[in-house]
């Protein structure tokens, strides 16, 4: 049986006249794009050419809302009322939507991005609420989770398409959690060690923590970064392993979890 | 034969803690809303709350794209190449049609505001990329134009689905302008005399100037105002004269021009 | 021996075409005016006529910054890191301090906002943080503190120019924090109860508590609101019942802690 | 005599977790920093870490205030009323000077930025509101106006401290306006040719246009940019030629023009 995995990256970070990441460089490499919409990164024009090169190149287009905090990027933490929260992920995959679609294009999943997705990630009513709010307005978007969290008991409990995510260059706790950024090892720098770590994950079916356990989950897609030379050359070897290795590169079907 | 004009108002323009306009007094008046979309007024919040408003009572919606100027209520003359101005329309656009969605009603129009539509109203190379823009995403959209002005140049030479509008309670000029604010007269405050105007105007099919020339043009939808006492007694009026003179009210059909 | 104190209110809420609060009315009742920066109200053309407003009634002016949320009026709470804290709370006093001065005013004192205020009465090395800010940029400006909160203990630590402040309108837990607001009795509303409560609290040089406990604390400055008829009838009735009780109203003198 | 000019720079221009030009090199060439107020570029950190890095080496620090358009980075043209822009420049630079007294120093100067920039280029009344306003803030700043533009004659009229500032790698046009820069030899690449043309122009005092016409003006500053690597070397070159000529670089005094 064909193993198959989906490559994500986030994408379309730049905003006005500031540039950010190696967007071309990475849409070589991945097979889904998370797209930022206007609140924490990313705005219109921003948006309307990173859809169109990710349309070009056949990558998957995701919407990636965050919080409206441009200065913070998105990365400190709000304390928002669900439902307006739910109006903000509505309203930025509108955005993000309608971008794609001038382009020939549509909006295959959703992914939170930064403080909301860490939040929603220890919080399922919050997750709920974003996820509830994206399928109001498109039932069959893939709701992207990060594996072993809320969000991903949140995308179970609404039975809506899904994919589950690993990350490429961060250790895991234990419980699933992602090793504290402040402890040495918790960002993995090695390109090969990354790669063997995704190979071995896919293969085991698991996230393999620091420790060497194993925690049973389903793996659909690796986040993998692109804002630094660093991260386009870990992105590149995960991809090289994987596909010497047999695995069959595509955007995640959205199997329900 | 029946005459039957549509009368739009522009509606959700509080912003966060901050409220405008009498919305729900203008939506027992009006047959469609043209609502803010968060650039020039509106956020998600008041945008889906206008929305369940509107889909509540069956007032037909449309997204009202503005500058990105909320300190200036997009009132201000912004000089934006054409291709951004593309996607900022694209961009509200697709959130306005998101908000929709999510309480089960689609965005029938699209209506420029303030400075955006003034500048096109004198443009037709601004109108054009504008309305371009706002087809790429929604083919069937209807284009509420300012009748006798280069918006309806644009909408005719894209052949799409339109409407001409009027307005309520401001003279023209002979040229089918709009007299000066700084002019007296400029701005009608009388709801009987700003009522017979727009009857004698759907009547005559003709925009009637302030010296009583004629200027024939389709007439499909009235402007009205709901940020004053004033201006729900001059909607009141002029509903209740254009229908008990036998023109129904109801939203435009959107034939193109 | 006289007794003294100031009556604050918040002011300059408005953010451009949308308008907040009574500011003219409070003008004539309150001693300090606490404006908006900008950054969760107000814009630099408010901020100017509020100023203009308050320097012509030698009302003291006050700088009143707030969380960078604008779309939730700065009430919601951000985890924002403590030196990025403290360029907010100076970048908005300087903005403050430039329009007072070309109105021939001064910033005589620094109120924090909302949750920014909030978080820094439940958080010392927070108020410390924003308070040696302010401090940084104007050495002499009066800290204006919530009496009995960590703010307080900041400003005393800071051997800083400080006022007390209790509030008008909201009944007291023995711990000294403000009974939730989802409690009964959390909000007066009474314009009489008001007053009173004031006056027995500045005679007794104490915040009298919902079971009538008494917490002896200094009493600067009482903070009324304007937002409603309602907060205009108590900052009317909390002046005079003052007066007439040989109370004299004038702003702080700021005598540190 | 010994001749004297100032270099001038735009500083401070990254955002959030954007950066923007290499103001570490930039600041051991020039003397005096522009340094940009958060409305089209720069946030309170970025003011802050900026302000700090320019007071360390002595470099002399400009408030460089734009127009409130962050996406457009402050580059399109908005047509603001005067009173408003005069706001707009007092919040700026009284956010700037709190920045600086925060770190010890002072705002020297003020310098328009962008869009706003070229309108009061061409605009005197325009010009006069940005600069009366900034007076009304600081009545000693020195104001750096385009030389031979409606700004220089708005600060004469003024009467107030100025500056006079030349470009490093622009053509004029005989009238004394830049060539536009859609026309081949507008922006000057070469370093050598930079540093010789701002040797004459100094030791000219004159403006040397295309055509090699000499038109008379008082230069106390030279304009260079950092924001690629070519512009480097172009600053570098300026400040090893006009060093090597005996030219002492230094903050201008700001005598009136």
């Amino acid at each position: 049986m064909t193993m198959t995995v989906d490559l994500n990256a986030d994408m379309g970070e730049s905003f006005g006249a500031w540039s950010m990441g190696d967007d071309v460089a990475l849409l070589d490499i991945v097979t889904s794009a998370n797209i930022a919409c206007g609140f924490h990164a990313g705005d219109w024009d921003v948006m309307a050419a990173t859809m169109r090169a990710a349309a070009r190149r056949g990558v998957g287009i995701g919407a990636h809302p965050g919080f409206a905090d441009l200065q913070g990027f998105g990365r400190q933490r709000m304390h928002v009322p669900l439902e307006s929260l739910a109006n903000l992920v509505r309203y930025q995959l509108g955005a993000a939507q309608a971008m794609a679609r001038a382009e020939g294009a549509e909006v295959r999943h959703l992914k939170l991005h930064g403080a909301l997705a860490n939040m929603a990630a220890e919080d399922r009513q919050m997750a709920l609420a974003c996820y509830r709010a994206a399928l109001s307005v498109a039932p069959e978007i893939i709701i992207m989770v990060l594996a072993g969290t809320a969000q991903q008991e949140a995308a179970s409990e609404l039975g809506c398409l899904a994919a589950c995510e690993i990350f490429a260059d961060r250790a895991y706790n234990d419980d699933a959690t992602l090793v504290d950024r402040s402890r040495p090892g918790a960002v993995i720098h090695d390109e090969e060690l990354a790669a063997e770590r995704m190979l071995k994950m896919i293969q085991a079916g698991a996230i393999i923590t620091e420790s060497g356990k194993h925690i049973p989950t389903r793996i659909d897609t690796i986040c993998l970064h692109g804002d630094t030379p660093e991260a386009i050359e870990i992105a590149l070897a995960v991809r090289k392993l994987l596909t010497e290795n047999g695995i069959v590169l595509s955007q995640p079907k959205g199997t329900p979890i």
